[in-house]
């Protein structure tokens, strides 16, 4: 767990994403699963295998690549190349599925060399074109080049308008590094993963031992904090990989593993903060800040309440400052709360405490709740523990969007 | 527990509530805290104290109201009348709401009688205008006449666009008597209720202990089973008034204790429907049914999962047979779950069996999708257990509802 504050994300670089990655190339190709005729399928393949980890949805009907990516990572955490396909998430496709996305990975590794992995994202419970995605994966290994191929980012996207990318530089003792990321999801976005997928790398060398924990630790504090629609996908999947160590190197310092820590964080959390932002339909982000709790799983359960409250995501829609809905949303969240010493802000206006509803400035607190970003912190006075979530408002066109995504 | 299967709902009368009741009147009156003007205000005025009890809201910020109930309900089962007022909810209104409460009861009291019990549904977080509310329990207390009014269930409404009535005989050995209730609510809805008020009562006699069992029965079979919007509300209440027991009558029988438990449930399910029918902008009914679970806490939890799904709902406002989404969200329940063993109707059509999609009529699929009620069954495959939701869509108009509906 990281100790030190993140530094201001002033050095982020959101325009690329993977493609300074040393010794990394990426391929795209069209396969026409999506109906549109765009982009739908990437390679990402390394010049030799890297260590690699993954953090995957909770979902208990995972999707077949999401049981294939966790097994091949248990047994060997190196990766040299990874297969994306989007426009079909290969989920509750059955024992077919799991033969597709085994033939999707077979040719990859013919192709461009293994250990493989596959990635999918799409319409769930509709059988893969297996042969279409498998002839794109050939025609994309062949047209790799040494230069990164910038059409990735878009070629992973489903329902997103926007693509996302992140990278930053790592400097430690022993060089100056690079670390990047590519993620695509704005549907199904909920805290433990979503429709989302995200690949981070960096040319930086560790093995799995020091990337799992970064990950780990990584996750929770940039895509588990984010929801949009209260809905865990079955191919959530985030992959990190590494340059493998050189042999003899020393191991890194505690300065170096916190630097690295701090980048792949900081990679993350620009990733979640882009997804949220291009959540379906929305026009609004809430920042939910709940403070002083007994724990943080009870923090994290006030947030999620709130974050996820259907009431509480319409009022956003409509820039309306309803607090009651955010503070009976936290009274919903299962863990024990007295209205007596809570205390809730919108921005910088307190709306509630010591029981009761402050004077506030009715113009102001409108006026902060027709921005695009509002701020939502509510302090429980109970303890010391925090939790934070991110989240979208409920539009009309949500439901627009999500009512006519076709089966 | 009843263990007989509820009787077919023929002979419920959904045209009357409470107004069959022998020995309870009713009066209504406008108060002004309504800003359309509309009746917002509802006395329930028995001849002499009736039995009575109640369940209230799990919610931890329970308005005034609710906590002055419990506390009554607790010392003393018994109740000679009844103030609902609607437009505030005087929740989250810290010690003047517990105090605006009190004084809404002496009123209430001293004009009608006691044990007096006050209700109240509408905007949170908003002083309550006792003086307004205590003016228009005296003018209604002026209005009692020795016929039912018939505006109750009008005036208890706040969002509602239909009123809800529910009342059926109830045949014993000693005698036929009539349960009828009304209820409001139509957004915070959600198992463990919702902005939700009913009052349930009979002139058939029984005291307290009876009524406590029997309520919490009705009530898991009715009311916690909708969902409109995941939220549970800070005003939620059902009480269930019955008249006292006569001296030195004999206990009721099992058969008649059966009879009277039915009929009880009876009226709380079509109130519950009726709510669910109202339910903020839906256009849909989607009855979900999960079995074949390890437990009944597994059913519920699988069943909930998939009522409240955004996704699950907004594709019901599309009427589009998404049932990936239903898959997915039953796999998000926090239930250990195997796509090999589960098996998924969507009303006769099986969709999904054997880890894999089962082949469908396409078409007739969707017109299924179309219906104004859409029935879905999840078998588990790991046990007997069962549990019932009852869902609304998402739709564009339950957005514009509560987008604008004002703080």
């Amino acid at each position: 767990m990281l100790t030190v504050a993140i530094q201001p994300q002033s050095e982020l670089d959101t325009s690329q994403g993977l493609s300074g990655i040393a010794g990394l190339r990426g391929a795209v190709v069209r396969t026409g699963v999506k109906p549109s005729g765009a982009l739908d399928l990437a390679l990402l393949v390394a010049e030799e295998p890297m260590s690699a980890v993954g953090v995957f949805t909770r979902n208990a009907v995972a999707a077949a690549p999401v049981s294939l990516c966790r097994e091949r990572l248990a047994s060997d955490a190196r990766i040299r190349s990874i297969v994306i396909n989007s426009g079909n998430a290969n989920a509750l496709t059955g024992a077919q599925g799991f033969t597709d996305a085994e033939r999707m990975i077979e040719t990859l590794e013919s192709r461009c060399g293994g250990p493989g992995l596959v990635m999918s994202t799409g319409v769930i419970g509709v059988p893969l074109p297996v042969d279409r995605v498998c002839d794109g994966i050939e025609r994309a290994s062949e047209s790799l080049t040494d230069s990164f191929e910038p059409g990735v980012p878009e070629a992973i996207l489903t329902t997103d308008k926007r693509v996302k990318m992140a990278s930053t530089d790592l400097r430690m003792q022993r060089g100056t590094f690079r670390v990047g990321g590519v993620a695509k999801g704005s549907g199904m976005i909920h805290p433990n993963m979503a429709t989302m997928l995200a690949v981070v790398a960096t040319d930086a060398p560790a093995d799995a031992a020091i990337l799992r924990p970064m990950l780990g630790d990584a996750v929770d504090a940039s895509f588990h904090e984010i929801s949009v629609d209260g809905d865990t996908s079955t191919n959530d999947a985030v992959v990190l990989l590494a340059r493998q160590p050189w042999t003899d190197a020393p191991d890194l310092t505690p300065s170096e593993r916190e630097a690295f820590e701090i980048a792949v964080t900081r990679v993350c959390r620009s990733l979640a903060d882009q997804i949220v932002a291009d959540g379906e339909g929305a026009t609004r982000v809430m920042d939910v800040e709940v403070c002083g709790a007994a724990s943080v799983g009870d923090a994290n359960a006030i947030a999620t309440s709130i974050a996820c409250s259907a009431l509480v995501k319409t009022a956003l829609a409509g820039g309306d400052p309803n607090w009651g809905r955010i503070l009976a949303a936290a009274g919903n969240a299962g863990v024990a709360l007295a209205a007596e010493t809570v205390a809730l802000s919108l921005g910088d206006q307190v709306v509630f405490r010591w029981g009761e509803p402050a004077p506030v400035d009715a113009a102001a607190l409108r006026a902060l709740f027709a921005a695009n970003r509002v701020a939502v912190r509510l302090d429980v006075g109970m303890g010391e523990a925090v939790g934070r979530r991110q989240t979208t408002d409920f539009s009309k066109e949500y439901v627009a969007i999500n009512a006519d995504y076709t089966t």
